[in-house]
């Protein structure tokens, strides 16, 4: 079997190689706009777009894409623009749940074999407004959705979550196994 | 401050460093007899035997202790003791909920100064027996309390977690913080 892992993500690449599988990276250049998707629905058909768009390059290849998005009260939150706006985003997520979603494609020949998306909750702490700032000022929320990396420094923001971890990261492991148990 | 963590493990120091922690390692001596404990208190008992063991040696300094252990209807699972021990608890454990206990203590110049237990309850998939074969060949489960490791391969047999993930690697963060916070 030729898989193939439509995503550039590098902590994607650490999951999937982690949970034994043998693959190749090819990302994705497919359109993220979603812009009058709800936005609920956005991780599933943003992975199906990624997976279609590199199984027309690579038809030979089977073809896993993942998009994973942040949550609060329904309304994705994207990449903070600057500081300010990670401080605020950050603000509006302690003490308090908020949901990551990752959608998830695997397609062959421009065929979808299998989609679907996972969310879990991740709750915040109560974190001190110093807390947040070392947080920021180690830039590791700018490049984020949601403005933090649970896997890193952002550990410390969170208290507990349920569900599936590695789904937070990027990569829901039970929806994989059952994905790439299709062929 | 300086910090011991008295501790062999590599996760934990690899999730204490992520933290954002300066420490060095010094593991402990520690008798882990766990006989006449109340299973389900016995991470906390164990890990301040740990920290108060290494805090005798270096009295100048603050010494974290951490203790992790696997409950199945409250009954402590240890490591296995050969491939068909693993076989077995893996099989316990499969398509059901079971606890993750970590108990973490804090010591400065031979006095307790914070100590607490955390429970993560982490459910596993309805893996196929070929999936539990697979996994024990790769001799992961053999050195691992209840025969798997979450963060690496044993990630596989993980449904989902309620709780602090890194607790089931060996460490709570939402306690350790606190625990440093008192320093």
């Amino acid at each position: 079997m030729d898989l193939v892992l439509a995503s550039a993500s590098p902590r994607r690449h650490t999951i999937l190689a982690q949970l034994g599988y043998d693959f190749r990276i090819e990302p994705s250049h497919a359109n993220e706009d979603i812009d009058g998707i709800a936005p609920l629905d956005a991780p599933m058909i943003l992975a199906e777009r990624k997976a279609l768009e590199v199984s027309c390059r690579f038809p030979e290849s089977s073809v896993l894409g993942y998009d994973t998005l942040v949550f609060l009260d329904g309304n994705a939150l994207g990449k903070p623009r600057d500081k300010e706006h990670a401080r605020e985003m950050l603000t509006s997520l302690r003490g308090r749940s908020h949901q990551v979603g990752t959608g998830i494609a695997l397609f062959h020949q421009g065929i979808c074999l299998y989609s679907d998306q996972e969310f879990t909750h991740v709750r915040f702490r109560e974190f001190t407004d110093g807390e947040l700032l070392d947080y920021i000022d180690t830039l590791e929320p700018m490049d984020k959705a949601g403005a933090y990396g649970i896997q890193s420094r952002g550990a410390r923001l969170v208290h507990s979550i349920e569900g599936c971890f590695y789904n937070v990261v990027g990569l829901p492991v039970a929806k994989t196994i059952a994905a790439l148990s299709r062929i």
